[in-house]
Order: structure tokens, then C-alpha cells, then sequence
């Protein structure tokens, strides 16, 4: 098999730097054409090394500045700023990208890959979330394809593939149920942006991590499968499963009910879209499941953790409504990270954000970034409301 | 879609039964164009009202001088004798043959309906364990193929179905672990054959409950995946998962691996394996995990049941030495049924005979009746000696 040119937007976040392993790995399958990253220069340096690309992007100009002397110096073509994602994205002789940068900055990036006809391998979920209207019309005309990369989505796809979708009746995403589950909310409000980050079975970015644990993680999952598969949200079942092994279910007309279930290891869907159709060898553990011993399934708690109904609600309401939802989180996300609101007034400012939204068509990409950038301006203000009623939060206001 | 022509051998036994219900439920798709039964005509009289098929078998000629007045006055054509079965599986007008005999008595009929060139829909295992090469080299010269019936296989067979058997690394068959599972052999001699036939999570006829309980069940399908998928022993494990909920799994080469799970309930894969390539309507209950609660999973105690190491042993062996492991196996949990041994004894009365054979190549069926017939001799005289030496075993012995 000739190897494929590869683009990997985002690879020196956590998918990135696991898909630039698999790469190394499967060597002489595939041939990273060109590398994007946001600002760490460092690490971009060390993968130009490993891969060799002809090209790679820098979005943080003050890490270009720093950096670009340095790669190129090995020879790579250096692009730096906010649109050099976007341009490393449609770089010539790549079959596929993979999209991996994290929130809605991977929108524009996974927009021009597939203009460019690239079949997009996508962990950038917030693309389908923000814009699954666009993205999902550009592929179908392009006659290129997405590939799932998040675990449960490959799950899902390889349940489905080849089969038939009028036997479909129903979805089921798995959720870790992140790190609080069986939490209250007055014991979820005392919760650090430490302990956030430190999922029980996945190792992932702080945004993700963040997301998992308030489980609007698992309601963009939801909105995402909705694009990726085409089914409606109330075919979209979520369920509780801690140990991430069952990594998503999908229940025929006839009740078989067919699944995929691995280590819960990135590296394996990473591997599944950059192969596809074929299956290379194991880079994995191998499953043994008499050693795990015991599989648990529970309902979610949406009392608890209300993002995920929060989620549900902006797929029915559809439109801008997930483009809103998205950012009022990524915002929500980022005032927690930063000490300024606690884990649950998250869903707080999202659900104030979403309320106050009145839905238009997502039709364009101008109506859905003027949405996401309404959202952020709506979101900042609850936050600052947030933390004017409670007189500041965190480490300092505690 | 056009009625497709069914012929269900064994149709008063607990697969047979499920399946008329299968078929009526599914009003318009199928037509019961014959039925055979060993010899509970009450129960054929009764399935040949709601049927209405053209003709019916009946093996024990008691029965038949019994009942075959009160069938034919209900118009159908009526077959006596122990080739019966043989005549109505390659009864014209069928598509597919529904292969439910119990035991190796099942294999001639099997055959018939291949040699007619019949889709079988296989819940007779024996077929396969006895005469796997016959049986598959029949179906392939024909140009027939056959469907599998038991839960595990249907799921393998599921898991399967359009994928490249290049990427699969290893079936997963999984076991209840039966009734004793945990228990430890002094024990396992006290048990009564009301006690074994009284199976935790399947409904299912008495033999198959008692190999069940002392997994020579999960040995034979060992030996009938081996058969159906084509893949070594060394590469087909068996995994204990008391809740039966998932019912085959297959590893492919990446380390993902594919599952079917659903209630225990026959008439799901009945209806698949009678509706296939479709899919039917959802006739069992629907799968709820979150209710299920939790799925366990252990390694087989193959030092307590050794059955399931016989199996393995005879398929290694190859030729006739499953053959032998079967007959052996069906005159010993006569014994027990008989209360002339205990289930442990079950296992030694196999492990005799097949410690006592030499295999022959299984090409022709006079050579595997033939090591049929001299295992049944054997293990008649095993059950004697066992008896002897214990001066009798069951109630009136205890």
C-alpha cells in the first residue's frame, strides 16, 4: 500500500501528540505532509524532527516569532498566525486530515479541508456542534467523508458500517460519568480546577476533561452523533458506564444490540480513522475482560449535571441554538479554569445563555460565528454576574 | 416480500417451539411447509392447527401409530419412522431449514436438507461437532450456506458479517458458567439431574442443560465455531458472563473488539437467523444495561469442569475425536439423567473414551457413525464400570 499524506491539525494537544505516536508507529502507512499547532513551539519542534513535514503552522503569533527560526531550520515551510491552520489544512498531496484542534477554532481548519476534497478524520467535535449543517453539506458535496476519531463515535461508526440504517433504532453513547459522579451539586461547587482535570480513565486536554466532568462532554457527544449518523436526539440514548470499556452501543430494530469495547485508549479510534477502511496491528493493551471482572451501567444524573439536558435541549431547539450552547460552555469553561465561577454555575451560564437565545439558521458560517460570538459576550456577562452575587469564587474567595 | 418456505425439524423440542412462535408472530413472512418431531405428537397436533403445513414427521413409531390419525384428519401428509426427519428436510417449496434436533440424531437430517440444497438455520450443534467436514463441505458444494442459531454463534456470526476475516484476530464465546458455577466438584456430586436441568438465565430442553452445567455446552460450540468462522482453536477463547447479556465477542486485529449483547431470549436469534439478511421486528424484551446493573466476567475453571479442556482436546485431535467426545458425552448425561452417575462422572466417562480412541479421518459419514457407534459402546461400559466401582449412585443409592 502507497503511504497517505496526512495532515494533523492540532498535534500538539492530546489527540495530536497520540495520532503523532500511531504515525511513528505504523511506519511507512502514512506521511505527514504538514503539522498545525496553536502556540507550542517546543513540541511542534520535536514532532518536525520525528516526521518531517513539508509544512507547519504556528496560530499564536508571539510563538512564531519565538519558534519559526528554529523549524526552520530543519528545513520545514513555516506558517504562523490565525489563519495558518486553515491553510496547512488544504496543504497538497494529503488524502486526510485529521482535526484535532480543541473547541470552535477547529471549525475554520476542518471547513477548509474539506473544500480542498480532504477526507476529514475528526476529534474536533465542537466542528459538528457549532456547524454540523455546513460541515456536513460541504463533505456530501465534496463527496468526501468524516471519520469519528472520538472514541464513541468510532464506536458507533463501526457498529454501523455496512449495515443497514433502516435497522437502526437507536444510538447509546457511553459516558465515564467523569470524575464526581455520585456527587451532589453543593459538593460539585467546592470542586478545584485540579481535581476537574484528572479523568478517572481518560488522559485528555483541560477543556475536555472539564466537559467530561460536568458531562456536556457526553450532550456535545450527542449533538455530534446526530450529524455523524443522522438519527434524531430521541434515538440518541446516553448511559453511564465508569469503566469506559463499552465505548458505544447500537440497538437494531430486532433488539441485538451490537457494541464495540476496548481499553479506553485514544490511540485505537486514532488509529481506526487514519486506516480506514483497513485495520492496522494493535498499538494498544489488549482487552482482557476477566481481569476487568465487571462492566456497571447507570442513567446519568441530569439533576445533577444538567449540561447534558442543557445539550439535548439546543440539538431539539436545533439551528444557532448548539453554536450558542458550545461557546456559552467554552466560556463558562474558561472562567472556571481561571478560578472565576464553580464547576456547576457552568451549566448556570449556559442555560442563562440559551435561554435568552432565540434560534436562526445555521445555514451560513457568518450566522453561526455571529451566534458563537453573541454567546461569548452573553456568557462573559454571567459570569461576571456570577461572581458579582457571590462575591468572587476560588481559591481567593473561598 | 414473498413468503419464504420453512421446514422446522425438532419443532415440539424448546428451539422448535420458539421458532412456530417466531413464525406465527411474523404473520405473512414465512409459511411452515413441513415440521418434524420425535414423538410428542400432542404438541406437532397442536402446532400443525396453527401452521397449517403439508407435512409432518414424527421419528418414534409408537407415536406415530398414536397420532397419525389425528394429524391426517387435519389434511396434512404424515411421515413415520426414524428417516422421517430426512424426507420432510428436503421437503420441496422450503428455502430454509430449521435444524433442531437434539444431539447427534440431528445430523442426517441436516444433511438432507444441505444435500436438497436448503439454507440451514443451525440450533443442532451436533451436526457440526460430529461431522463438521461433511457438513460444511456439503453446504459449500451446493452453494448453500448455513445460519447459526445458538445465541453465541448468531452473535460471532453478527460481529462478522461483512468484515474482512483477514482483521480478525479471535472469537470470544461466552458461558453462564450454568447452575454450579464456583461450586467445587466433591460438591458437584451430590447434584440431581432436576437440580441440572434447572438452568439461571436460559430456557432451554435437558441434555443442553446438563452440558451446560458442566460446560460441555460451551465445548461444543467451541468446536461448532471452529467449523462455522474457520478460525483455530488456539484463537477461539471462552469467557464466563454469568448474566448472559452479551453473547459473542470478536477481537480484531487493532485490539477492537466487537460485541452483541440483548436479554437472553432464543426467539432473537431465531428470528435473525430466519429473517437474515433482514432484520425483523423486535420480538423480546428491549435491552435496558442501566437496569441490567452490571456484566461480570471470569476465566472458566476448567480444573472443576473439565469438559470444556475435553472439548478442545478432541478438536485438536480432529477427525473423528469430536465425534467421539459427543457420543461419549450424550450416553453419559443419559447415565446421569438415569441416576446411574453423578454429573462429575459426566466428565470422566468422556475423558475415558477419548483417552481410548484413536482418530480417524472424518471424510465419510459410514467412518463418524462408526466411532459414533463405538463411543456409545464404550461409554456404556464406562457408565457400568463407574457403576460398579460405586456400587450404585442416585436416590436409591445415596
Amino acid at each position: 500500500m502507497a503511504e497517505m499524506g496526512i495532515v494533523i491539525l492540532g498535534s500538539t494537544g492530546s489527540v495530536g501528540r497520540q495520532a503523532v505516536d500511531v504515525i511513528e508507529r505504523l511506519q511507512g502507512r502514512f506521511r505527514a505532509v504538514a503539522l498545525a499547532a496553536g502556540r507550542d513551539g517546543a513540541t511542534l519542534l520535536e514532532q518536525v524532527r520525528r516526521l518531517r513535514p513539508e509544512a507547519v503552522a504556528l496560530a499564536d503569533p508571539e510563538a512564531g516569532r519565538q519558534w519559526a527560526p528554529h523549524l526552520e531550520r530543519e528545513g520545514v515551510r513555516v506558517l504562523v498566525g490565525p489563519g495558518a491552520a486553515e491553510e496547512v489544512a488544504a496543504w497538497p498531496g494529503a488524502t486526510r486530515v485529521l482535526s484535532a484542534i480543541t473547541g470552535a477554532a477547529g471549525l475554520r481548519p476542518t471547513l477548509s479541508a474539506l473544500r480542498a476534497g480532504r477526507e476529514v478524520a475528526l476529534a474536533n467535535k465542537e466542528s459538528l456542534v457549532v456547524a454540523g449543517e455546513l460541515v456536513t453539506r460541504l463533505a456530501a458535496e465534496r463527496g468526501t467523508r468524516l471519520l469519528p476519531v472520538d472514541s464513541e463515535h468510532s464506536a458507533l461508526f463501526q457498529c454501523l458500517e455496512g449495515r443497514d440504517p433502516a435497522e437502526v433504532e437507536r444510538l447509546i453513547l457511553t459516558a465515564s460519568g467523569g470524575p464526581f459522579r455520585g456527587w451532589d451539586r453543593r459538593r460539585l461547587a467546592a470542586v478545584t480546577p485540579e481535581e476537574a482535570v484528572h479523568h478517572p480513565t481518560w488522559r485528555m486536554g483541560a477543556k475536555i476533561s472539564v466537559d467530561s466532568a460536568t458531562l456536556m462532554n457526553k450532550g456535545l457527544e450527542v449533538i455530534e452523533a446526530y450529524w455523524l449518523f443522522g438519527l434524531p436526539a430521541s434515538r440518541i440514548d446516553v448511559l453511564v458506564h465508569p469503566q469506559s470499556i463499552v465505548h458505544g452501543l447500537v440497538e437494531f430494530r430486532d433488539g441485538a444490540v451490537a457494541g464495540v469495547l476496548g481499553v479506553p485508549d485514544m490511540r485505537q479510534p486514532i488509529e481506526y480513522a487514519l486506516c480506514y477502511p483497513e485495520r492496522g496491528p494493535r498499538l494498544v493493551r489488549r482487552l482482557d475482560l476477566a481481569s476487568v471482572g465487571s462492566l456497571t451501567f447507570e442513567r446519568p444524573d441530569t439533576d445533577t449535571f444538567p449540561c447534558l439536558s442543557l445539550a439535548y435541549e439546543a440539538l431539539k431547539a436545533g439551528g444557532t441554538a448548539p453554536a450558542v450552547l458550545n461557546a456559552a460552555n467554552e466560556e463558562a469553561v474558561g472562567a472556571f479554569l481561571a478560578r472565576q465561577i464553580s464547576l456547576p454555575a457552568i451549566a448556570d451560564v449556559v442555560a442563562t445563555v440559551l435561554a435568552r437565545h432565540r434560534p436562526e439558521p445555521a445555514d451560513t458560517l457568518d450566522r453561526v460565528l455571529a451566534a458563537d460570538r453573541w454567546a461569548r459576550d452573553e456568557a462573559r456577562r454571567a459570569v461576571e454576574a456570577i461572581g458579582a452575587r457571590a462575591g468572587g469564587w476560588g481559591p481567593t474567595g473561598r
